[in-house]
C-alpha cells in the first residue's frame, strides 16, 4: 500500500477521533476527588483507570477501523508491531501531573509508517487544547480557535527558555545527565519543570525554545516528532540522531537548528 | 471601624472585581506572540506590561472605592501601608511561567486588616479558575461551576504529593534549603515543580498535600493564607510561625496538621 495524501487526511481525522475517545475516559477521572491518595490505598486509582480505559477504547477503534494496522501501547503492549502502519499510544503522559491535579498531562497518539512517525497528536483535555502534526505542518486548536504552529526564532542559548520534567539526578536523569542539563539551564534565560509532553506543545507554539529529557520510551516521544518538525523545530537524541536511536531515551527538541547545535555541545559527551 | 460580615461581603465582591480588572490586562498579553524573546530585546516585554498595567488599574479602583485603604503592590510599592485595611497585590505571580506559555501563573489579591490577611484571591485567567478564601471558607470557581474547597486528609509524608517552584539550590532556595526540601521530597510519594502560587490552589482542592517554598515576599504569600486556611489546611513559616515572621520568606503549607508537623521536623533546623 502506497501512502497517498488521501490516506493521510483519513488518518489525521481518525487520530482526532482517538483523542476524542480518550477524553471520554480521562477527563471525568481528573480531579475526581480530594482523597485520591487514600482511595489508592483502597485500590482505587483514577490515573491508572484513565490510562487503561482510554487505551482499551482506542484499541477497539483501531482494530475495527484498520484491522491491518499495528498497535504499540503503554498499557497493553504491542500487537502486529511490524505492520507497515502502526499506532503508538500513551493515553496519559504525565501521570504524576494527573495525580497532582496539574493540567499538563496529555494524551499522545502517533501513527508510524515503517516505524517512522508520520502523524503526532498531543491532546490536553482539561484545557481543551490539541496539537496535530502531519505533513510538515502542526495545527493547534483550543476549543474552536485554530492556529498554525511555528517555533520561535531563538538561536542562542543565553536567550532560550528551557524545560525538563525533573532537573534532579534522582529520577529521569542519571546524576551525569542532571549535571549536563544543569549546564544548559545555567546558560539559558529561564528554566521550567514538570511539564511532561505539554512542554513540546509549548515549544511548537513558540513559547518555549528548548526541551531536554531522558528515559523517554517510544510511546513518550513518537507523537512529539511530527508536532515539533511540523512547527519548524528540530528533535533528536543527545547524539543528534533520530529519537530512539540510543538506549537511554534521551531527547532534545529545539526551536532552531542553531540552538539545537549549541545545546547539543553540552550534552554529547554524557 | 469595626469589621462586620456586611463589610466582608462587600470586600469579597470588590476583590473579585479587582481580579476581573487584572484579567483585562494580563490575558491578552499571555502567549501574545511567538517571538517574545526577540521582542524583549527590542524593549517589548509582555509580562512586565501585564504586571504594571494590571496593578495600575487595580490601584485606581481601590483609590476610587476605598480611599482610606492602604495598598502594597509588587510593581508600585506601598501607599498608606499602616492603614487598618490594606490591599496586597501581585498581578502576575509566576512571571517565568507566563514567559514560557505555561498557565500556572496567577493574579494574587489579599485584603489585610491590621496586617493580617482576611481575604485571599488566586486567579488564573487562561484556565478561567479562581479561588477566593474568606471567613474560613474557600470557594473555587471554574467558569460557572463552583465548589467549596477542602484539603486532602493525607497525614503521612510517605503518602504526600509535594510541590515547590524550583528544587535546585541555585534559585529561590539556598543550597541548605534545597537539601532540606530534597529530604522532604525523597520521603514523599511524588514531587512536582514550577507551579508557583497555583500549587496552593491545588492544595486547597485536595490535589496536592504539601507546598514548600522560600524567598516569598508579602505580595507572594498574603493571598495564600485565607485560601489555605479556608480549605482546612495549615500555612506557616519554616518555624511554625505565621508566614512572614522571618527574613527568608520561607513558607510551608500542608493539608493536615499532622503532615505539617512531620515535614516541619525536616525544615526547622535550616
Amino acid at each position: 500500500m502506497e501512502k497517498t495524501s488521501t490516506d493521510t487526511d483519513e488518518f489525521v481525522a481518525f487520530a482526532a477521533r482517538l483523542a476524542d475517545a480518550a477524553r471520554g475516559e480521562t477527563l471525568p477521572r481528573f480531579r475526581a476527588g480530594s482523597t485520591i491518595v487514600n482511595k489508592a490505598q483502597a485500590g482505587f486509582d483514577p490515573v491508572t483507570e484513565a490510562d487503561r480505559e482510554a487505551e482499551r477504547v482506542q484499541r477497539l477503534l483501531i482494530s475495527a477501523t484498520f484491522p491491518d494496522h499495528g498497535i504499540v501501547g503503554e498499557e497493553f503492549g504491542a500487537e502486529k508491531a511490524d505492520a507497515e502502519w502502526r499506532w503508538v499510544l500513551d493515553p496519559v503522559d504525565g501521570t504524576r501531573a494527573f495525580v497532582c491535579g496539574a493540567a499538563s498531562w496529555a494524551t499522545l497518539i502517533a501513527l508510524e509508517r515503517h516505524q517512522r512517525p508520520i502523524i503526532g497528536v498531543i491532546d490536553q483535555p482539561y484545557m481543551n487544547e490539541r496539537w496535530i502534526g502531519a505533513r510538515e505542518r502542526t495545527v493547534f486548536r483550543r476549543g474552536e480557535a485554530q492556529t498554525v504552529c511555528k517555533t520561535s526564532d531563538v538561536r542562542e542559548l543565553s536567550l532560550a527558555r528551557v524545560s525538563t520534567t525533573d532537573p534532579r539526578g534522582t529520577g529521569y536523569f542519571s546524576p551525569e545527565e542532571a549535571d549536563a542539563f544543569g549546564a544548559v539551564a545555567s546558560s539559558a534565560r529561564v528554566a521550567r519543570f514538570s511539564l511532561d509532553a505539554y512542554a513540546y506543545g509549548l515549544l511548537a507554539l513558540g513559547e518555549l525554545d528548548l526541551v531536554i529529557e531522558a528515559a523517554l520510551q517510544r510511546h513518550d516521544f513518537a507523537a512529539l516528532v511530527p508536532v515539533i518538525e511540523g512547527a519548524g523545530g528540530v528533535i533528536t537524541n543527545w547524539r543528534g540522531q533520530a529519537p530512539g536511536e540510543d538506549d537511554r531515551g534521551r531527547i532534545i527538541a529545539a526551536a532552531t537548528p542553531e540552538l539545537h547545535e549549541e545545546a547539543l555541545k553540552l550534552l554529547r559527551d554524557v
